[in-house]
C-alpha cells in the first residue's frame, strides 16, 4: 500500500539502492504553475550531506518531471517525479546481507516478503520520504496558493533538550537559520553540540518534531474515518522512526479537567474563534478555524557505530559492528518532511472538501438573527 | 469518508439521534461461526448507563444481524449490523439548538456542511462507535481462531494518577473488575474516587488507554502508507476525544539513545526474538512477533455542567450552561473500543498479506547455513 | 467488493433471503431535501408483483431511512437506507438445497466461499439491487436538482422484437404507459405477448436496454481509469444477468470508416457542439456535452420452469425441475435499475469534477480571438 | 483516476509527448523473477512501426525497471516502470493548437480541464498503454506461473470482415503468425487488404478483439461491484477507442430463450463443467472454470487525412487537415493491450481471493454423500 490520498492521491516508488525514488501524484488540479524549481528546495533540504550533523552520503537528489506538465503548468493528469539514486554503495552493507540490524526493518521486511534488499534500506529507508517531499511542495504550493495556508515545521526536542517555539508566529527563515533547525536561539546550540557528541559517540539522539499549519479554514475533515486529525496521524506515524503523534494538547492534556480544557468560543473580527487552543485546530475531525498544531516523536536513529547483538538468517547469536554513514539524529532533516506531510494531508481534504460541499472552505458565515 | 480497510472493509453510519447505528462489514472470510451473541458482550460493555461512572442514558444497544450469514456462519458477504436508537431525548438538547458547545463539534459540523442535527452529539457522538465495536468483535474472532492473538486493553491514567501495568500478562478478567477498568488494583479505587469527585464538581476527566496485542505473528503491515502503525494511529486517532497516540517507548523514548533504544536480538525456543520491546512490536511498519503495544490519550469529556463561554450561531456571545446526562470520564467505556480498533486494524492487514504474499503469516523460518 | 464511488460512494448489503437489503450512502453533499418518498416510487417500479409479467413474490419493499438526514434534509454524513424482506418463502428453495442451478450463482459461489445461502439467489440475487436503486433515486435527484440532468431508460429489444426509440426525445412517462416499459407503441404489444408466451412455457427471454442522460455538461469522466465509459461499463456489467454494453455507436460502429464515424464539431447556439452522436456523448472517457447514450444486454433470466440437466454438490449428475414463481423476463424490472446505475456514475464523477477543478462544470467558454 | 486494482494496483502516467510513460505496480507477490527481458516482448508487440499496417512513429519503448526488484526477483515493494519519449514530433501538431480534432479529446480535456497538451493526444494517446501493457507482462507471469492460465487475444473482426477463431483452441502464435494479428487464415489476408486500403484512402477501419482466459479455476470475481464482468468491462471501456464490451454470448444471447442459453452441468473428468459456455466463463460476477471469453468493440481510429468539419477554441467553423502518421486500424496493435487487461484483472481478484478465502482457488471439491 504505497499510495495516499482519496482525490488528491500518491504514490511513491523506490528503494535506497536501485534505480531511483520517485511518486506519481494523481488528481491534482489544473493549472498550477509548476515546474522542477518548485520542488527542488524542499529536497535540498532534505538531502543528506547538506550538514557534518547529517550523514555524508552525497546525493544531489535532482528531481525530473516526467509528465503531468505542460508549459509549465500541470494538466490535471498524473505527475510524476523522479529522482535517481547516485551515490549508492551498495557494497558497504555486505556484511549486512546474513544480518538483521537491530531496530532496522530488515527482519521484518523478511520475514513478511521471504526477500529484501540487503544493499542498503530499501524500501524502508528515510530516501523513501524524497516521493512524499516531491509531492508535498506542490501540495503546499495549492494551499498556499488558494487559501493562504502557512506550514512550518521545526525541531522541538533533541533527547532531553526542550526548545521554547511559538506556533502562531514562528517562520522558516528562523527554522532554517539554525544548523539543527530549531528556531529558539537559546536552545538551538545546546542540540548541536548534543549531536556532535552523538555523532563522536557512535551513537544517536531522538527528539520531537512541532509543526503548525496556520490560516487553515474551518471545515477541512470529514467524519470519522477521514477525520484530519486521523489522517494526520497515519501520515506522521507512516515516515521511519516515528513513534509518537499528538495533536493540540495531545499526552499532557489528559491531566487537566474539561472545565480549563475546554475551547471557549468568543467573537473576534467578526469571527467564530476560540480563546484558547487546546484542540490544535481540530474539533470533531474537522478543523475549526485555528492553527493545526501537531507533535512528532522520533526514536533515536537505529544505525550507530557501537556493536549489538543480533541474530544471523541461519539463527547465529553474534555481534553487528556498523561501520559508515549515518544520521546521527534524524530531526533537523525530517523537518521538511513533516512538513510535506501536512501539506499532503490537507490539500486531499482540501480538494474532498469542495467535491462534497460544492463550494471552497470558508469562514462561518453568522446567521441572521 | 466513513469506511476503513482494504480487504476487510468497514462502513459506520448513524447519528446518536436518529434510526439506528451500525456497520457494514464487507470482505469478511467466509465459514466463520457469527451470531449475535459474539457480538453483543462488547457491545455491553461499551453501552451507556453500565455503572454509576458513566452516562445514564439508558440504551440496551440490542444488535441484529441483517445480512451476510447464514444458519449461523458467515457468507462472505456483506453483514450489516444494526442497533436502533431507543433512548434519545432530543429536547435535552433544544438550548444547544442556537449555541456551539466548546470542544464539541457542533461548530465544525456546521462550518462544513452548513447544517447539524443538534439533537445530540450527532455523527460525531460517541454512540458512532458503536458500529466499530461491532466489527470489532467480528474481527477479533477471526484474529483469535485463526492465529490466536490476544487483545487487550486498559486504563492507564485517569487525570494524573497513572497505573502500573504488565502488556505481557494484563488479562481481560483483571479490567472487567475494575469499575474504571484499571487492572492495577492499587490504583483502580483512586481512579474510581477521581471520577466520581469530577462528576459531583460537573467537571470531566482524561486519561490514557493502554492496548496491547499478544501472540501476533511477524509480516502484519505494509510499506509505506499500509504501516502497521500508522494505520493504528489513524485508527486511535479517529476515536472521538483521542489527541495522541503512540507505539512502543513512544514520547518517552525520544529521551534515551540508539544504543539503549534498539532492541538487540537474540535466539529464543529457536524463534528470533528480541530482548527489548521498545519498538511496540513494529519494526518498518511491520509486525516483528513481539506484542504491539499503544497507548492513545482522551482529552477530558467537552460535556461538563459548569457554565462555559460561548458564541450562538448568530455571533452572540453567551455562556452555555449544559444539563442532563454525560460521562464525567470516557476512558472505562473507550477501552472496549480500543481494543476493537486494535482487531480491525489487524485483522485487514492479515487478509492483506495473505493476499499478497499467498501464506498464512507465520514465524521467521531459520535459514539452512 | 460492495462498495462503488469515489467521493459519492455506496456499500450495498444484504440476501435475497435475510433480514433485508439496503445500502450506505457515504459523501452526499449536505442540505440536500431527502425523506423516503424520494425513493420509494422508484423502489415501486422495481418491486416484483407489481404486473403480471414480473414474478409474484410480493414484497411491498417499504424503504426506512436510518440515518443521514435532519429536519427532511442530508447532513452530509452516511445515508442508510433499509428494507426488510417480508416474502421469504426460503422453503421453496430446498430442493435446490443440494443441486447448482445452470446459469446462476449457485456454483460459483459454493465454489468461491465453500458455503452458499440455498434460500433463493443469495447475494446474487437481483434484490441486491434495491440498495442500488435507492441510492439511484438520491443521485438522481442531485443531478437534477443541480444540472439540470434527465436519465431515461427503457426496453429497447426483447427476444429479437426490436423497439424504434428516439433518446433525444424519449420521455419516463411513455416509458411507464407501456407493460414492458417499451416506448415504442407499435412494438410493445408484441414485445408483451412474447413475454406471456415465455411465461406460459416456462421459459424466459432476453433483451436490451436502452439508456441515456440529457443535458450532461461537457468534463465529467476523467482519464484513465476513471473514464466516464469504463465506469459505466463497470456498473451495467455489475447487474444481474447483464452479457453486454454499448456506448455510442458501439459493436455496430465497428464497420464504418472514421470518415462517417466521427462526430463533426460545429457552433449551435454559441456552445461547441457536434452534429452527430457516434461517441455516444463521450470522448477521451469524458462527456462533450451531447447527450450519453448506451445500451445493455441482458441473458434470458435463469430461471426457467423446464427441466435442466445439472449436477448435485456430491457429483450426481440429475435434473432439475424448477416450480414457483420467476421473473420470464427481467427487462421490464430493469429499466429504474439502469436508470440508477446511471445516475450513481455520474453523480460520483460529477462531486470529483468539483473536487478537482473547484468548479461546477459548465459549457466550453470561447476563447476571445 | 489513473490507478487501477485493489491489491494488485497500478498507476499508469504519461503523455504522449513529454518526458516518458509509465507505470507503478504496488502489491506484486514477491520472490517473482523479474527482469526487462520480461516485459519488453509485450512491448515490442504493442510498439508503433512494426509494419506497414500501424503508424509510422518510430519508438523504441525501452522499458527499465526503476524499483521493486533485487538480483532479478520481485521485492512486494513498488514496481516502477519506464518508458522514456523518443520520437515526439510536437511540431506536427502546430496546426491543431487552436483546433478540436473531432471525435478525439482534445475538446473534453480542454473543457475539463481549461488547459491541454495539444502536441499529440496527450494523455488519451493510446501511448498511455504502454503502462498497461509493461504491468500486463508482470500479471501474466504470475497467472502463469502460480495457476497455468492462459492468455489469449485476436482480431475478430476489422470492418466487416469477421472471422471464424476457436477460444479454445487459438495460439498466440497463430495470431503472431498473420500481419493484422487474425489467426483465420481464410480471412486474414482480405484484412490486410482492407486495411491498406483505408490508409491509401487516408481513412480507417475498427473492428472487433476477441480475448479468453483458459485454464481459470473457479472462484475469482466478487458481488457486487467486485464482480469479474463488471471489473473486465471497465477494464476495457477504458481503453483508447473501446465503443463496446460483452461477456459470452454478450448481445447475440438476447435473442436465446433460457432454456437454450443456460449452461447445463455435468461431470467430466470428476470435476462439475458445464456444457456449453454462453456464461463466457462467468457466472454472478465469479468464475466457473469454464473459459472466459469476451469481445471488444473498437471504432475506427479517429486520426484520419480526410478533411473534417471542426471548431477552433475561439467558436470559428473551418476544416481540419491533417497530414502526417496514423494507424489506419488500432486493432492489430490492440491485441496485445487487451490480454493485458484479462491479465491485470484476474490477477487483482487472485490476490483478493486468497486473502479473503485464506486458500489459493482450486476446482469445487465434491462433497461426500
Amino acid at each position: 500500500m504505497n499510495q495516499s490520498g482519496v482525490l488528491f492521491r500518491i504514490t511513491t516508488f523506490g528503494e535506497s539502492h536501485g534505480g531511483g525514488v520517485g511518486v506519481v501524484i494523481d488528481g491534482c488540479p489544473p493549472g498550477l504553475l509548476l515546474v522542477e524549481a518548485d520542488i527542488q528546495p524542499d529536497l535540498d533540504r532534505r538531502r543528506p550531506g547538506q550538514s557534518r550533523l547529517t550523514t555524508q552520503r552525497q546525493e544531489a537528489d535532482q528531481c525530473r518531471i516526467l509528465s503531468g506538465t505542460f508549459e509549465g503548468r500541470t494538466l490535471g493528469t498524473p505527475i510524476a517525479v523522479l529522482v535517481e539514486n547516485a551515490d549508492a554503495r551498495g557494497r558497504d552493507y555486505e556484511p549486512f546481507k546474513e544480518l538483521f540490524r537491530p531496530s532496522h526493518a530488515d527482519f521484518t521486511y523478511e520475514a513478511k516478503y521471504g526477500i529484501r534488499n540487503w544493499k542498503g534500506g530499501g524500501r524502508a529507508s528515510a530516501r523513501e520520504t524524497i516521493g512524499r517531499v516531491a509531492a508535498g511542495a506542490v501540495a503546499r504550493k495549492i494551499l498556499t496558493t488558494s487559501l493562504g495556508i502557512d506550514i512550518v515545521a521545526w525541531v522541538d526536542q533533541i533527547g532531553d533538550i526542550c526548545a521554547a517555539v511559538d506556533p502562531e508566529t514562528v517562520s522558516q527563515e528562523e527554522v532554517e537559520s539554525s544548523l539543527v533547525r530549531c528556531p529558539d536561539t537559546r536552545t538551538s546550540p545546546g542540540m548541536v553540540d548534543a549531536v556532535d557528541q552523538a555523532r563522536m559517540d557512535g551513537d544517536s539522539l531522538g527528539g520531537i518534531i512541532g509543526v503548525v499549519a496556520r490560516n487553515v479554514p474551518p471545515g477541512l475533515g470529514e467524519p470519522v474515518f477521514g477525520k484530519l486529525d486521523g489522517d494526520l496521524a497515519q501520515a506522521y506515524m507512516s515516515l521511519p522512526a516515528a513513534k509518537g503523534f499528538e495533536i493540540g494538547s495531545g499526552f499532557s492534556g489528559v491531566t487537566t479537567r474539561g472545565s480549563t480544557h475546554n475551547d471557549p468560543f468568543r467573537l473576534q473580527d467578526g469571527q467564530i474563534r476560540t480563546t484558547t487552543n487546546h484542540s490544535g485546530g481540530i474539533q470533531g475531525g474537522i478543523s475549526n478555524g485555528e492553527s493545526i498544531r501537531a507533535r512528532i516523536a522520533f526514536k533515536p536513529t537505529a544505525t550507530i557505530l557501537k556493536p549489538m547483538p543480533t541474530v544471523s538468517r541461519t539463527g547465529e547469536e553474534t555481534t553487528l559492528n556498523a561501520r559508515g554513514r549515518h544520521d546521527p539524529c534524524v530531526l533537523p532533516r525530517a523537518v521538511v518532511i513533516c512538513e510535506a506531510a501536512m501539506a499532503l494531508t490537507l490539500v486531499d481534504h482540501y480538494l474532498r472538501h469542495r467535491g462534497q460541499t460544492g463550494r471552497e472552505p470558508q469562514n462561518f458565515p453568522l446567521q441572521q438573527r
